[in-house]
């Protein structure tokens, strides 16, 4: 889960997704829209019998505080609730298992903030199974030649591991950038992911008061998307003033076409196809 | 308010009821569904313009916390939040102002909490209108009977004060008796009360579980309402074992007929007449 507003539990429960599914909770910034639901979250996970882990990313500056108040208002959980502390302005892997990397973007805003970026790792490429019962490899070898390695055959014939395999899909990647200022050189930490979530708080004509409250503009986050080359982006953390969120859109569009607009509940495929 | 749960600016929004009315907040006591929508409440009320002050009464405990919370997330407010820390284990006027007293009342629950006894003053008698017409009495000396002075005619009659007014409405009182295991003697600090909330989260199959985690079934909740001679029981606080809360309200009618169960948004009148 990336950050963790007021009211999500509710929102947890009207998506159906269960509970128990949610192993890591990252908060980019302490601003009450993005971690006032937290507490609630973790004493309702205690009452519906969690007992797996919960690992909190957040901001060091937090970790005293939402100790103080684990203590306070969960102390009588039966998991473990698992505090790490992250530096909002370093571009650097904090989470690591064996499909994925999860590293903080530095970005601009009134307090200290940042970002997160999902990587997939490079997938095993596949077997070619017509070609495996041709050569008649036995099953042990498999993960050797999904691993690159060669195939001999009896009669001393070196089969290449491309005749044996194809290339597995180009993994995903996912940019969060939560509330940040316009950053020209955002792009070179977010190149070429797959999805690109960028902040997009206000329209072209109140640029001056997005440089002003750390937000962006819509078109600002376009050119993000448009100078990292990312196939779709998503706006979202739309100022009230509108209306409709369309004017965002159609600004955005006009700078980078693949635009979409987010809203809540909404489920949102990362894939390299579309 | 009482009490400010996780969601509880949504549910103002949904009342239409303006901000602005909210000048205090009293927490009976420390456990998330009772108390963790008030940071939120607080930033966004700062958000949209609040200027006049908010008290919130809250357990002594609470007040540290509370005050790093407000330094940590609401450090711009254009108004001010003023903490009033009480104790839960006493029975004492915490509140007051021309028309109205509040006080706490102790309650048995597995953390420091107490509930609110909401009393109107007693009002002034109405004047007869007519009476005073035709004894010719002057405006300036109106609120002088109304504070239940005589009159004396240019004759030398007294006219006794009984004569020319007549007695106000009761005045109202509503006690909120937030989490609680059953207290036999609570009737006692909320005697004749107009209507009592007391919270009812089990049914009579679960009177021993009420008292293990203290809390109360509906029908502790009558006796209580009973024995304290209220003209009206409100229900709440239902554990999510019962798909129904009739079979709460049956049990507490068998014993207190008036009884009610209370839900989301529900208004209930405060009135001595029903």
């Amino acid at each position: 889960m990336v950050d963790c507003g007021e009211g999500t539990q509710i929102q947890i429960r009207r998506s159906k997704l269960h509970f128990s599914k949610i192993q890591a909770v990252f908060i980019s910034h302490l601003h009450g829209d993005h971690c006032f639901g937290l507490l609630g979250m973790i004493s309702t996970f205690g009452m519906t019998g969690r007992t797996n882990p919960l690992h909190i990313y957040a901001p060091s500056m937090f970790e005293e505080y939402f100790n103080e108040s684990v203590n306070l208002f969960c102390n009588n959980l039966d998991y473990e609730v698992v505090f790490h502390p992250i530096q909002t302005n370093k571009n650097k892997i904090v989470y690591e298992d064996r499909s994925l990397t999860i590293e903080t973007i530095p970005l601009s805003h009134r307090i200290q903030c940042c970002g997160f970026l999902f990587r997939e790792k490079p997938l095993a490429p596949h077997i070619k199974r017509d070609l495996i019962d041709f050569y008649k490899i036995p099953i042990s070898q498999i993960n050797n030649i999904k691993a690159g390695a060669s195939w001999t055959t009896d009669e001393g014939e070196v089969i290449p591991n491309e005749k044996l395999t194809f290339p597995a899909e180009k993994p995903r990647s996912y940019a969060y950038c939560s509330d940040t200022r316009y950053m020209p050189n955002l792009h070179e930490m977010i190149s070429g992911v797959t999805v690109l979530y960028h902040e997009s708080t206000y329209a072209n004509d109140s640029k001056e008061r997005a440089k002003l409250y750390y937000h962006s503009t819509s078109q600002e986050a376009a050119k993000v998307a448009k100078d990292a080359k990312v196939r779709k982006l998503l706006l979202g953390h739309y100022s009230s003033r509108y209306p409709t969120e369309e004017i965002l859109l159609d600004e955005a569009k006009s700078i980078f076409p693949n635009s979409y607009l987010t809203n809540e509940g909404m489920i949102i495929k990362v894939s390299n196809d579309d």
